[in-house]
Formats: structure tokens, sequence, C-alpha cells
């Protein structure tokens, strides 16, 4: 059985870790779909969806292993850290909804979340003063802002059709916009990356995407949520109960069979 | 909760379901691994190939439909039918291995026979009499090459690697390569495609098929394994007790909302 690792907690390091890992966790969850999807079109759309975020996800956290200097490569940062050194924002840990694999509208509001969050801070990543994740940033906004308009068409769809879609909506709404907070939530990694140019402080991205949801939201039909006082905890590595479920998935088998090589 | 279809058994739906349901079966069971490859890149290779496989399913589905002429659309035809009704090889219908998600020179290792006969199949159906057909083969074919040469390299990296991993590319070999026979087994559905020129007999394929595995196992170090009499039955319509599963899995949602919209 393979040790884990210990990772470096220098703020530069903690920051590539929070994008990596929301982009690899989200993955996971859009994984579980697949094969299960309500349509087969839509199947391969969220497939498609999280193929783009394990790749954006193995960008980022081998650059995190580069920066971080302790030899770690992009497998042993996805599969073979502890929990609280996983540093996802809570939103992409929820379980897609109720039942196996779980509730499509839920699935779909929280992607519209994830992708307006992640098309901002990619666009700004773009003039990273570090050029590898300038680089990740410029392909990685284009697979988002996809991600973002497939989403937004879902949630008017649902938002704005039967009863019964409408209903469901509703409760996703409910469960998913109290994780909003959290991206926004700023401290001393971000500070550290706004000085050093490394990339924008999360909460500078918060106007932006409330007013491209809310877009989204009066289109579909949808009243905006009240704000809430939840604050959750993931970027700071203290995670929801569903986090091990999702790790015992992902690291039993590079656990196992290290490298993946018998 | 939504009702079964009933599939016109005329000889070339029978023809076009043999085909996108052992690339629809099959993307299934990659589709499992999302998220627990051994490596990301290879969770990404896994995913692509499933998603490939899904995409060819989905033509032929389609074209199945439009044929068939009961209006069935593609979503119908893959979520909606009995099990009798399924007419995959047998092959791709087997669990991926011990263990969750599965055995990995098990999935290598029908990912290369499974591509090996597909990439043949797809080059003569570029020169089906039906137009559609050959087009949606124009494109798969390109797609079933990589998948071949993806899977074969993995195939002699496992055999001819550790103990461990030529113990397990052995194992494999014995589960999987009694179920070959099956793809080559012809009967009156090949009679009236190679008849009419929609497609070959598959067992036109198989010298060319037997002569590029034996390769890469010589590669691989692995023995060619002797013949056997057993010969499954998937493709009329007779599954193995694995068969309810998938099905049970890809079907629940559909049926519980069909077309995806509640």
């Amino acid at each position: 059985m393979q040790p884990s690792i210990a990772v470096a907690d220098d703020l530069a390091t903690q920051y590539l870790l929070r994008i990596g890992d929301t982009a690899l966790i989200l993955a996971q969850r859009l994984g579980e779909w697949t094969g299960h999807a309500p349509v087969l079109e839509e199947d391969i759309a969220l497939a498609n969806m999280a193929l783009d975020l394990v790749g954006q996800a193995r960008a980022v956290l081998s650059h995190a292993g580069a920066i971080e200097g302790a030899g770690h490569d992009e497998d042993q940062l996805a599969f073979l850290r502890e929990e609280r050194d996983y540093r996802n924002a809570t939103l992409v840990e929820l379980p897609n909804g109720d039942g196996r694999p779980g509730d499509f509208a839920f699935t779909v509001l929280r992607n519209a979340m994830a992708a307006t969050f992640f098309r901002l801070l990619w666009t700004r990543l773009q003039a990273s003063s570090d050029a590898e994740l300038a680089a990740i940033a410029a392909k990685a906004v284009k697979e988002a802002r996809y991600h973002q308009e497939h989403s937004a068409d879902w949630v008017v769809r649902l938002g704005d059709g039967t009863a019964e879609s409408r209903r469901r909506m509703l409760a996703a709404l409910d469960t998913a916009w109290p994780y909003a907070a959290e991206l926004f939530a700023d401290d001393a990694v971000d500070e550290a990356a706004a000085a050093s140019g490394l990339g924008p402080r999360w909460g500078e991205l918060r106007a932006d995407w409330e007013s491209q949801m809310a877009e989204v939201l009066a289109e579909a039909d949808l009243p905006a949520p009240a704000a809430s006082r939840f604050l959750s905890t993931g970027k700071r590595g203290v995670h929801s109960e569903h986090m091990g479920y999702i790790l015992a998935e992902m690291q039993h088998l590079q656990r196992a069979y290290p490298g993946g090589v018998w």
C-alpha cells in the first residue's frame, strides 16, 4: 500500500491546488454520469466536460508539483494526498443529488455555477506572471466557455420547463447556492497570488459571477437565492462528509498499484 | 415508468444493432473506469475511447431507427429495449475483471480485441451500399485505429512487464479469448448484409483479426490461446448474467424520465 505524500504549504502551491483540485473533484462527479445521462447526447456532453476538467487538473497539478519542488508528479498529487491536503471548494464535492447517479437538475446547476467561475478565473489567469499557468489558462478558458454555455442552456430549459423540472431546479438552488460564497472568500493565499501576479484574488471575480448567474436565473424564471451566512471550507482542507467517499473511490487503485504498473 | 419498445427483426436492422450495441455496451464498461484509472493520463484515454464508442453507437442506432421505420430514435433504442433485443457480442458485456472498477489487464486486453475487430469492420463498412453507414464508418475507422494502437501498447507493456502484470494478462487471456469466436460466427444476418452490400460477413474478418492479434501477443511474449468450442450468443440476444446489471444501470433514468425532460 502506497503511503500518502506530504505537500508543501507555501501559498503559491496552495493557490494552484485550489484550482487543480476543484477541477479534479468536479470531474469525478461528472464522470459518475457516464452511461447514465437521460439522453446519449448529454452523456457525451457530460463526459466531454469531465475530460476537459481532468485535463485542466492534470496540467495544473503537474505545474504545482514542479513549483512545489518536492518532486511530486501530477498522479501523486491527484491520488496520494490525505483528505485535508485537497484544496477544492466544497461545492464540487457535493453529491450529484439524490439517487444514482444523481439529480440532473442539481448537476447542471452546479456545472453552471462552477463553469461561470472557472471562465472568469481562467480569463484572468491568462495574464498570470507565471507563463506556464498563463498557457494552461489560454486553453482552459475556451473549454470553460463551452461548459458555461452548455450548462446555462440546461438551467434555462429545466427552470422554465415543466412543473417537475422547475421544482427540481428550485431544490437544486437551495442546496448548491450557499456553497458559492466560499469561492469568493479571500485569505492569505489570494493575497499572495495577487501580490506576486500569479493570479487574481478570487473575491475579485464575485461581481461578474453574480451578474452572469443572475442573467441565467432570470432567463430561467428562477428567483435569485438570498445570501446566507454559511461559509464552506474545502479550500482550506476542511471538507464535507462526502469527500472521504470520493477519495476512497479515486485512490484505491493508485494506492494498491503505484504508478499503474504491477 | 416508460415501457419497453419492440424492435423490428428484419436482418438489416439486426446487423446495425449488432454494431451499435457492441459499441454501446463496451462504452459502458470503459465508462466505469472514469476517475479510477491508475494514472490520470490513462483515465483520460479510457474516457476518450468511451466517448468515441458512444458517438459511434449513437450514429449507428440513429440510423437503425431510421431504416427500421418504426420511428424509434437512438435514445429509445439505447435505453428502452428488453435485454433480449440487445444484440451486442457477449465479449463487451463481461465485467472489467475482479474488484472495482475492475482489472486493468483484462480491460486493455478486451479493448485490443474489440478495437482490432472494429477497425477491420469499419474499414470494410466504408464501402457499404448504405451511404449513411459508409459515412459513419469513415469517421469511426480513425477512432478505432487509435483505440487499437493504444490498447495494443498496453497489452505489450503488461504482458512483457513485471511478473504480476504478466500473471494478470495471462488470466485475462483465459477469460476473454473464448468470447472472440462469437464475433466471427456468421448467420442469416451476415448473409443478408453480404448479399445486399450493407456490409461484410463478420466471419470474413477473422483471418486478419487473428493475424493482428497474434502479432501483438508475440510482441507481448504471451502465448496465443488455444481455440475452444465455446460460442457465446449475445449477437442473438441471449446474454450472459452480467447484461441485466448493465441495463439496470443504463436504463433507470431514461425509464423514469423519458426524453430527459421531467
